[in-house]
């Protein structure tokens, strides 16, 4: 693995050609060596239909060049320009009532629209034809942040038309369809694939495999909208130029893993005040954190993207102050800039770009910060930049440290509990992050993967919400050896979304024999004490009833039993309180001997290579770590906002 | 009467045909008489337009028969197939804005489409032309939960001319219709029928005459619609055959006595939980009850739909485990189906039938429990009805005690109280369940009814929220010498909605000798103390300054008087703790000579023939009343979910 | 100035002619002298197309004259009649999704209509032609309530052709319009006028200066309305004639100077009840003032009024008991209506006029209580009118206190601050309440006025939210020679929302030498502490980083200066607490030299002429300021709902 570098977002189409080649300067100057550029210039490369005007790129790429830096160039296809959506009106998306969603913003395009693929396939292969052998650029990046504003999902009659031709692909027959969907029930049985609609116009909620194929449909034409793209840039670009996407946090409404299939690594989003100000967390925890952000947001994503990428992956786009997007839309703390700089960098991260490189004092984002003031002078914000810079130098951090413990996530999941959430609080995805915020609270270091992966390398396997389980899955898991958690719902539906014939958790009961015969759904202000040792914790929102011959290792007051373990496979059939996931993970650590470093509050910490990082997101001081040695970065106690960097003792 | 039996809602289109008969032996064996059944199954007997299927519906009802079951029949209308659709769009439903509401759950056809209506002859006419003769068919069920999902008020063009003509009807002229709603108010006067548009386009609030006119209309579409197939169905079947229909809980778009007119006996669904949930109940009632549901809920809707239907009724659907529909769908304590079941049969209930005998594992109600899992095994809740049943068979409790105490209750006040609220809290419904809450904490039984009933044979007579009061009304309550409790807001409109011209409460001031002059409409945080006796109790939501020469027996700190007599005549003008109804109730009952049998907690009572039940839904142990004898079922003190009978000392 | 009036808005078209002299008399009797009529009765004096019916209209303002009273006669725009609305179905506004916003209630026209614009110079010309001369209308007042339920902006075609017309005027150049909303960003870049649609169907948030052009625009065609009925006014009516339009309160969706300029006086609606309840107030004020109104809430607007049309201003409908709008209707404390009465005489009103004379018993507002009961039995509040005329005829206020405070009030902040609020809670109205609020409590009078006007005559200026602020509103303030106090967000933004090139505070900056250079914008829940002297106040919602050599005069626990002086100029760089603002302004007034009169809970004061008025709104009786001497109106303490008036010992 290359060492990490730093990189930024640029718009020179922002300012004035004059000043560009001072901006590189003070870019390279700063310690910056990546610039991303473009993915918002469709209408100045291209004004009028097939009228391109290259000059200004190619001067600011020359600038950006003769200052030594290296350039991530992005397809501009996320933005049709005005003349385009005039002249096809039809690509644009519509909301579930069939209204038009307009020109005005951004990401105003269907995702099925035959005739957008056409204008990017031709805005996309005269960038290569321009570009693609230009030495400086080391990546493309393709579009931006599919899905953004919800528009995974779009209701056009082209899309409608598309949907249908893939329900055909799907199922062959319109008997099978109606099989699959249980469209006896309500009367729904269909007689030709024509004459199923998009679902979401229904009376009432619409048949849920119905909408859950929609959701599957409409992920894989994100995908296909990239392929076509990527498939182009592969064939024209030099090896060992690379292809991303940038994706976004806290976002599902695609299944990731496919759409990074044909990358080489992912990037994302990394804005941790913005998500907490909008997230689900409690009003106390967004005090506490408001300034920090939540100390397993940006590592639960930076593992996460790591995944979704088989191993490679980067932060495109790093929060450098306050963001416009929030509600509320705080000042990170001083310091936590270089913080969540080191933390990406502590989970594999090739690179951190910041956003970006000076604010645009006009248009939508005006009030999001960035590295210079809209004057052009520097924002207090460099310094930090420019001591990560200086610590990158002397630091090498090795390659990512190869995790003991897994997490797998699933995104057709989320949108099944999305679908139907039977509990108004249940969210797969909080699932996932409370199973990994726990396990992190043991200083455990996790790989966060698919549930298709191989596991045989890990010893603690965390399954936290995969609803509908294969019995690839199942004999993944029982092949690892190692300890396996699942949480409640895992296995609670086919992937044809309904109850599987063996009843929940499916497949899931050769490992562990035990069926969910009930679900009792509990309101957000409702906690159900649990018994564990001698310790009480609660369930919240999800209790399942289970039926067994199993010994409940831990049970509801009135005996309902909420853990179970049958070998090395452990089920917890409740949503549960943190601290109880914390103490099962802890045990099943002990079992599965794997070392753990506890922290308290705020600390937070992560291993890559032969070094320990240590990040305290915390409002006080935090001792570190016993096993900590001499301090290569930082000081003990860790001030609020402050990193710490030794030598691993256990690393070779 | 005859004795309470047990039914079941069974969905052979959902199994194979099979299991069929091995189905009809379990239900039986369970004790069940009943099987309800077809209500969803239009596209499965007429698969295509004019080709019927039969045959499986032959066989099913073989199967069923042959195991002695009884058959009460559904007319399948409450979900047209797709191909019906698609030959008549026109059919479907419009929201406010004119947006069609589609194909793809149920409930998608307007009431007053003609072509839908004939459609329902033909089908109907088809299915009795094979089964009216069936000797096995007990009872025909028309459609099913008219007006669910918001479907009673739809928006189409034929609506809307439908609507011009019944407004035709009703005034006769233009200017009568001008003189009722007041148009001369923002110039809102029409020159004709046919230019009074649909209400709910408007920029702000419309004539609330007007839109009491079309909930008016809407409701008389459902019972016409509804009428066309009794009047189908009565012309075929046999005498002793009779006619329900399956009404909800909470739900009042439409008038269910006028909907009841050509039935023999209402139906409802009884899901205790669910209603609970999403009822406007506090949280802290909601934790309280999460499992057992609000004790008062069941019992006001069976003492309800007694109401509506003359004295017959019978619960079609009983929740038997968690629902899926509610935003958290809890699980009832062990013991509740059995407890809600005998509260049906308690309160006069003719059948309890469970929805429904099998989880289907597919489609919208997957996580809808039933008698059995999805893999046919039976589940918990087979032990509450097989101990039901085994009960059922040596208690026989004659007929429904005939209560001392009437609750009037108005289908059209609600409409207007939802058109014009004027205190943000204020619901009639609401209202009339806290005058029934209050009077059932003194183990009073209860009828409710319309407000056009004879009174004579009641001693006590509660008006909670009649909002437009006519001379019959008042009369009756006259005539019936009988103590009456009138609450705020009664007699405050015309049927036109208007004030009336000697102020709110209308006619019923030649009972009671006050005027309101003024409402003070209170936000929900805010409660005003009010002093009666040597008690305080507070007013909210809403409080009267009443006119009146009558000393007020109740007044707030400010001398606002709150609580008026005159002779047997009582007013309450405000809102008021359910606690200060209790005791205004209470005495009132003593002036009555009416027994009482206060409770406590969750604790509650009801007579029927010579049997007094109880029932405990509160979470802690409760000691039955003083006069409580001994026991035919259940032992003292009474458990949480539990139920006793004891043999009613004062009956004859 | 003439001595205030007493006047009341009057309906003859609700009532039998007979009735009508016996109503005028009636008024006459109670003290009033002015009678408003005619705004919603279009389809009463042009029931059909061009023919008219005078009659009835001619015989109202007979039977009013006859009783001597005068008349402020209006036109009867804000409701074209149902047939005119048949012709011209496209003069019915569009709401943001294109949906139209039909007949059946009020202000069913969109402004930018020509066809409605040409029927309502018809219907003006013919009302004029009539009534011009008529010796008993001494005022006209223009439509009613411009802008009332969202009306202002509109979305139709041709409001959208209107717009590009507007657009192609404003900037000249499609260039120039790209450069002054940054068109780069998001490649948003347009070609001509006529590709620019109005804004609001993107599929995300619009460039902020589209919409601010938008909100620009809309303001300028609600102005061009008025203007084009009140030219028609001028034309006709005799000198000494005024002309008004009557504004509402909290509302800000146009420029009201704008709308104001060709008006004699300004007039608006006081219902302190309906707006303390749908406010932004915490339940804790609205708990303690629901039956008073909140202490600064009527007064805020009388100076803004009195403000907008340049010293001439008038209640045209107050509040006369419990209104029916909002979402609770509290009914005032007796006394109420008496005491706003002399509140808005105190503050220069000319005429306070209740709404209505009778409770009209039909149609939407049939809720909303008057000075008569329906049944035209005079209501309690007349009490308070008689004693409230008796009092008028024996204090004589003479002229409004000449402020010594100004505050600037500015309408584009509004909208700018709405179209970006970057902080959830942030409101600039909310912020220049809160500042008038602060300096009411030191018993302070006000002026708030247009940014643009002659600061000179002020001792200490108030300038809370102008968030675009030009050099000439700083020479202003400069030679004023004042104690000037700016709130956060001041100066932010340029007239084409963008940041401005000196950063904010822009052009302040030449007044006090500091510059924002980020916001950190917090959640409702979270307050940050400042030390200010020996005090600790709170920031919330809004603090800005602050660049500059001063020294922060107070700080928070981290050292952010949130409050920082330079000569006569104090910049405020938060949202802060209500006290820190008292405190504030307590000290520049003793900078100023401006005697204060401090006050507290519910107690105000407000001079007018030689006389001081005092107020209590609290719940609690209160102490006058030591300063008042002997009273000419009522007696201290003063009750709660009381006033008392003294001669000001500082008056001349």
């Amino acid at each position: 693995m290359t060492r990490p570098r730093l990189g930024v977002c640029y718009y020179p189409e922002h300012w004035p050609e004059a000043d560009w080649a001072a901006h590189a300067s003070a870019i390279r100057a700063l310690g910056i060596e990546y610039v991303r550029i473009g993915e918002f210039c469709w209408s100045r490369i291209e004004p009028r239909h097939e009228r391109f005007d290259w000059r200004w790129l190619d001067s600011a790429l020359e600038s950006l060049s003769a200052a030594g830096l290296e350039i991530i160039l992005c397809t501009p296809t996320a933005c049709p320009p005005q003349w385009l959506v005039a002249r096809h009106p039809d690509i644009l998306p519509r909301d579930v009532a069939g209204n038009v969603r307009g020109f005005g913003s951004r990401r105003h395009y269907a995702f099925s629209s035959e005739v957008y693929g056409q204008h990017c396939d031709r805005i996309v292969t005269a960038m290569l034809e321009r570009y693609a052998d230009c030495a400086q650029v080391v990546g493309w990046q393709i579009d931006n942040e599919f899905g953004c504003h919800d528009t995974t999902v779009g209701f056009g009659s082209e899309t409608e038309q598309r949907f249908q031709t893939w329900l055909q692909n799907r199922y062959r027959s319109i008997e099978a369809l109606n099989d699959a969907w249980g469209t006896e029930f309500w009367s729904q049985a269909y007689s030709a694939f024509d004459t199923v609609e998009l679902p979401g116009a229904a009376v009432t909620e619409s048949n849920p495999a119905h909408t859950l194929a929609l959701r599957r449909f409409a992920s894989e034409e994100v995908r296909r909208f990239g392929e076509r793209q990527a498939s182009l840039i592969r064939q024209k670009t030099p090896t060992g130029v690379w292809l991303t996407h940038n994706f976004m946090g806290n976002f599902t409404d695609f299944d990731h893993y496919d759409a990074a299939r044909d990358l080489d690594l992912a990037s994302w989003d990394s804005y941790p005040l913005g998500f907490l100000d909008q997230g689900w967390f409690d009003e106390e925890t967004k005090s506490r954190y408001r300034r920090t952000g939540h100390p397993d947001w940006a590592a639960f994503h930076h593992d996460l993207y790591r995944g979704v990428c088989r191993g490679r992956f980067a932060v495109m786009e790093q929060q450098p102050g306050p963001v416009n997007w929030a509600d509320n839309n705080a000042a990170p703390l001083p310091g936590m800039v270089r913080l969540w700089s080191w933390e990406a960098i502590a989970h594999g991260a090739e690179f951190v770009s910041f956003f970006r490189w000076q604010q645009y004092p006009k248009a939508q984002e005006q009030m999001h910060s960035a590295l210079n003031l809209p004057t052009g002078e520097a924002a207090d914000v460099q310094t930090e930049i420019r001591q990560l810079a200086g610590e990158l130098a002397t630091i090498a951090p090795g390659e990512p440290a190869t995790a003991e413990v897994a997490l797998a996530f699933d995104y057709p999941s989320c949108w099944m509990a999305e679908i139907q959430p039977h509990a108004a609080e249940y969210s797969a995805f909080r699932q996932a992050f409370d199973y990994y915020s726990a396990a992190r609270r043991l200083g455990l270091d996790m790989d966060i993967v698919s549930p298709d992966s191989d596991f045989s390398k890990y010893r603690l396997i965390l399954v936290p919400a995969v609803l509908s389980v294969d019995r690839k899955l199942v004999s993944a898991l029982e092949a690892s050896g190692a300890q396996v958690l699942i949480g409640p719902r895992c296995g609670s539906k086919t992937a044809e979304f309904s109850i599987p014939p063996e009843l929940p958790p499916g497949a899931l009961q050769s490992l562990i024999p035990l069926r969910v015969v009930a679900v009792d759904s509990i309101r957000a202000d409702n906690r159900v004490p649990i018994a564990y040792g001698n310790n009480e914790y609660y369930a919240r929102c999800w209790l399942e009833h289970i039926d067994t011959d199993l010994e409940a290792k831990a049970a509801t007051a009135d005996g309902t039993g909420v853990y179970f373990a049958a070998g090395a496979c452990h089920y917890v059939g409740a949503v549960t309180s943190p601290d109880f996931l914390r103490q099962i993970i802890l045990e099943l650590c002990r079992r599965a001997g794997i070392d753990m470093s506890p922290v308290a509050g705020g600390l937070r910490l992560r291993r890559r290579g032969n070094l320990v990082f240590a990040f305290n997101y915390g409002p006080d001081s935090a001792a570190l770590p016993a096993g900590a040695g001499k301090l290569l970065l930082g000081s003990a106690p860790l001030a609020r906002g402050e990193i710490a960097v030794w030598r691993d003792p256990r690393a070779h």
